[in-house]
């Protein structure tokens, strides 16, 4: 299938090449040129627009920052909704409000445009190994049809409700990672000033309610002095700004 | 051996039938002489006061609310340091300041006593089964000669540091427990206000990142309305004033 991708930074690029892995043939745009140096070198297409793209797609799938560059991407000058195809299908892959992905997919279904938002849990790693988790909104038969695509990505792609509900659920999940790491910090740093060995607090805490995943993955990194990290904070503030917002 | 318990509420009650059980004598002191009944029909001596208690047993354990009732009960009127033996200890299982366990040991060393702080995870279910987590700070000698008496109310007993580290430890675990309880409720009740089946959102979520011991215990409880309290709120409050008591 021809599939038009916008957006390839850090989680779209590998996203976009496990699409050509799978056999599909891409036509791809990012504002910053260079991004989409990748996938050309992948055999894919460039796209001299979001509009361009839409209107040589049946299938757009975008993969960008925030809110506002959904919105710019699908609604702005030369967006989406000024090529789209009648039929035609937008995935949103970024995560964004919830509120936002209906909007979007309000003006597009007047252009004749479904829209699905479908934003990813676990990252780059999993973004390369084509493993990502992958929360769906949108209509069911719509879904249905674009999953083989979304599991080219993915290991996983669950309908959670209508549109807006796949970000609801990445909200809802970003909530508890944030809150279970600052949990995690603020104990290990309480307990290593009161002068405690923060590896015996890990030893004896683990195992009981206090265990998590965040836990099991991020206290052995920080024991070790190893401070790399697996998302930015900057992220988990939009993403948080984005909970508070949608619960207003 | 002989030993003597104070505070015979919700926990210390179990945990004093649990000593019973394992064929200690016990000498049983609480505020409320009601909560003795259960003690004293299973054998127990009664004592008159924290004094009577530590003046007639080499091992004192005292099960209170909190550091004003085991400051009280250690260095008030009446209290276990008027009565104390020298070269007795005293195992403080209350979860306490740390700063509040440091001043009660000084003050019982200026009577020759000994004092551990060994606070419990586990809750009423655990007390009851005799399988409680034990965390505890203190000298390392006295620790050995009492671990036999804590195991027979916990199925682990840790020695994290000196004295004020066995509720060091259990305040990270507060911190883990109590925060990781807030981020699942408000990730549910986001996800259940923005039109979200909170059932998907657990499912979608639980083998992530988010995953953890609360999110697998009180999820289900939640989903299905049973909202029974397996702790109280006025003591996680307790537990994280104490942790900011403690950061100060």
């Amino acid at each position: 299938m021809k599939i038009g991708f916008i957006g390839l930074g850090i989680m779209g690029k590998p996203m976009a090449a496990n699409l050509s892995k799978a056999g599909h043939q891409l036509v791809v745009y990012d504002v910053v040129p260079d991004r989409m140096a990748d996938a050309l070198a992948k055999g894919a297409e460039r796209g001299s627009s979001p509009a361009d793209v839409a209107s040589r797609c049946d299938l757009v799938i975008t993969m960008l920052p925030n809110s506002p560059h959904v919105k710019e991407a699908a609604l702005g000058a030369h967006g989406i909704a000024e090529g789209a195809r009648r039929g035609s299908v937008l995935v949103d892959m970024s995560s964004i409000a919830p509120a936002v992905s209906r909007e979007v997919a309000g003006a597009l279904a007047a252009k004749g445009m479904e829209m699905l938002d479908a934003p990813v849990s676990g990252g780059e790693p999993k973004a390369v190994d084509g493993t990502l988790a992958i929360m769906v909104g949108g209509n069911a038969g719509v879904f249905e049809k674009v999953k083989p695509v979304l599991l080219a990505m993915g290991s996983s792609a669950v309908l959670c409700g209508p549109i807006g509900s796949g970000n609801v659920t990445k909200l809802a999940n970003q909530i508890i990672v944030a809150l279970n790491i600052a949990a995690m910090s603020e104990a290990l740093v309480l307990a290593t000033k009161a002068g405690v060995n923060p590896e015996t607090v890990f030893d004896a805490v683990k195992g009981g309610l206090a265990g998590s995943t965040v836990l099991n993955a991020k206290a052995p990194m920080v024991l070790a002095g190893n401070f790399k990290p697996g998302f930015r904070i900057e992220l988990h503030i939009k993403d948080l700004q984005n909970a508070l917002d949608t619960a207003h």
